[in-house]
């Protein structure tokens, strides 16, 4: 929907309390706090944006009930204000209109099935044994590669490459640049050189997974990488060869996993962070951001690696001792073991 | 340019003053002190390579006034030797001919405004309401997605995607698979599973930006993510949604910002660094190569963190003994608070 | 080949001991040994898998003489079993098929050279100067800058951009995404802002080398950016310009190594490891996970920086205290020097 809807509506369609302002209120999108003005609805999710409330200009506030306790203006109540922004936020979402059928431009190979509802865009190549289900959009420039499955009601935004066997659930949404099934990093050395090791897997995605750009997912050597449902990727992230990721869990871009490590469900994984291969982390595990896994977690928590940032001035001779810090805990020991007391 | 010019022609059009040498002597490119031959220029930045002037055969070398003294060799003396030699070879650089037009394979929508000065690629898609300004050089494979701005003389050198509401300031420099304005990482957590928080802003460049290769700048949230003019980032670099950059500001490889961060002007960010969201850095920071900002910087200076490289064996020593820093510090301070000295 | 063959064939192609089974017994596919069926062909490489041997239904076992012995099912004895069985899964690799010719979609200059033999796919973008040699295979969406040549049997998986002057050797793999060629990141402060010293040089790749998915490898400023022979380069990995790669070399996931470094034959680098610029690399030197290596190695081994996963609890203050680690030892130094032991 890219038009306007009244206030009263929106508090309808969400089934969120609304506490004064004007039913009829024409609204035609959401805003912080800080930049909404009358035609818009803000939200007061941080308590540290609180003071913003009085002066917003916003035709409305999505706010907790205790939040709204003695506020004159027009507040609509919700138990997760970011939630409830989320959805109102989508009533105002631009979506590309997705007209079903093929793009005159597309490559179509006649061994595909497509079906009739989804929509194929220009440039767009679509292989042998290729199946692409009702509603999915496919902006320009994707490739669905042999034997792929792009499963209902997907969107790949523009320029996804799906390069082999790789199976798309329901709903996903893939941002440009991603590419998903390509060959995992698989190398045997024989005696002075590298020859590769073939990569005969595939790519498994759960339903409702968003990927984002510059994402890559590698194929399994055997077996498939496997995302469950509902996990959530930021960009120029790397998922590497049979890794298999929970529901539910996110990750931040540019994090990086390798080669058959299994990460449980609900996981929070920072940007940057990097988890080694062939281990396991268990439900619940978040790890912040550019830290380094280097053993499996049993126990859901929050997990870190690095140091502080410093000027580096300090950094450099703190660094300095750092090289030395056995030596230093072992002069320690001796010295407090020998002491007298 | 990529032909020949003589040195004195060089030395005229950069305002060099020349030392020696045949002004009318023909010059084909510039080269390093090691590898320029006698039709190249070559110069000296670095006092490094200082060794290497009596052994050049370079028609003449670009260099500061102190460090031509006494020189037999021909000689263009200039305040900043780098920013001279940049100047000389883009003398030579060979861009593509920019042929105005539209390429046939193109497809171009009927609601797109393409200056009749601008040129597009083979198999460019650009949609309806998106402008393309004068000058502007699109190569192939580039997507220009709804209500998009390329700003005048810009050039996207190919495969470049701005998914929607980038507004590109003039010359623009995007290099292959750099994704602007696709979607923000943004989510809020509804009891059991992730809801999509939509995207609604844009991406605002200014001029004289450069994009590396496979860069992502995602649009903002509400609002746009900024980049100010004379940005420079390198390739692999991921910009979340609603950060902002000053002018001037130059990243390196791999460099990664986190949502809503702000970095000011003039600043440095090493490769493979990360900026946490919603933090801000004062103008003039330096950052050093794979360190993590995680809390504001209000003053200009370097920064860093991590741990020095190691031998493994080493390494794993002193980092095992990281693990209980906190009790050798405090074991530390008993022993030497309870010293009787 | 993606039909069958017979156990005693496969035992013969490859020059491995069959020990038991029927050498007529019909082999469709390889799997690991727990997930094997009486139609493929398992292998034991690591140890830790043997407990796996009694229960595995694999037709044949690939397995060291030692591991073989005492056993009554079929094996195929190997001197390295990791590299037999990616021998025996290549006899099983789907690969698709090279069909001979240019797709009559693709956009070819009339200065390219293209070999009769070579395939190239849809929507592919060969420009001026280009030379495709015999047997190469590219993909869809494959863009050969101007004078770049992709040597004989080498294939391009889909979407593989060289930007210009990249010369491949034979037998290159790369998959999509990757981008070679592009600008590397050269500036020059000018006063109050950048110019771009502009970059003249290529990429040269030698025989057998392989490169990741959205990987950029930058063309040299002056000079070349080169990766000698049976160079691997896992996704998302970042070479800046006039970067030099010994032979033999892999790098995994999202490393990086920035301009001018120099890096031996037989290394290996470990994921999001960085190398800074200018920096030598001797032979067979091995570098930890997201370890970042600031100054040369001139001494084979293996090397790593950073410190370990830790609760995020206990990490936070042992975090905190590195901030003083200087002092912490300039503390114990004083105290175990005035000891009057």
């Amino acid at each position: 929907m890219t038009g306007t809807v009244t206030l009263g509506e929106i508090a309808r369609r969400l089934e969120l309390q609304r506490v004064g302002g004007d039913p009829a209120q024409s609204i035609r999108g959401v805003a912080t706090l800080a930049d909404a003005d009358s035609g818009q609805i803000g939200f007061l999710a941080n308590p540290r944006y609180r003071a913003q409330l009085d002066s917003s200009r916003a035709a409305a506030v999505i706010l907790r009930e205790a939040d709204a306790v003695g506020m004159s203006r027009a507040c609509l109540i919700a138990a997760d204000p970011y939630v409830a922004f989320a959805k109102v936020a989508a009533l105002f979402e631009r979506l590309p209109a997705a007209n079903p059928g093929i793009h005159p431009s597309a490559s179509v190979d006649a061994g595909a099935q497509i079906d009739p509802t989804a929509s194929i865009g220009a440039f767009c190549v679509i292989e042998a044994g290729a199946r692409i289900e009702a509603g999915a959009v496919l902006g320009p420039h994707c490739i669905i590669g042999r034997d792929c499955v792009v499963g209902a009601q997907s969107r790949l935004v523009a320029r996804v490459t799906l390069v082999q066997d790789v199976r798309l659930g329901k709903r996903a949404l893939i941002h440009p640049g991603a590419v998903l099934g390509a060959d995992g990093f698989g190398l045997a050395f024989d005696r002075d050189h590298w020859i590769k090791v073939p990569q005969l897997g595939g790519v498994v995605i759960g339903d409702d997974c968003e990927i984002g750009a510059n994402t890559t997912i590698d194929r399994g050597a055997l077996g498939d990488t496997v995302l469950e449902e509902d996990v959530r990727l930021d960009n120029q992230i790397q998922i590497a060869h049979n890794v298999r990721i929970g529901a539910h869990t996110a990750m931040a871009g540019c994090a990086a996993v390798a080669g058959s490590a299994s990460i449980g469900r609900y996981c929070l994984i920072g940007g940057g962070a990097g988890i080694l291969g062939h281990l396991s982390l268990a439900d619940r595990v978040t790890v912040t951001a550019m830290s380094l896994v280097t053993h499996s977690i049993r126990e859901s928590g929050e997990y870190s690696s690095g140091t502080p940032i410093q000027p580096n001035r300090q950094w450099r001779r703190n660094a300095a001792r750092f090289k030395h810090l056995d030596e230093i805990a072992r002069r320690l020991g001796a010295a407090t073991k020998e002491d007298p007391q």
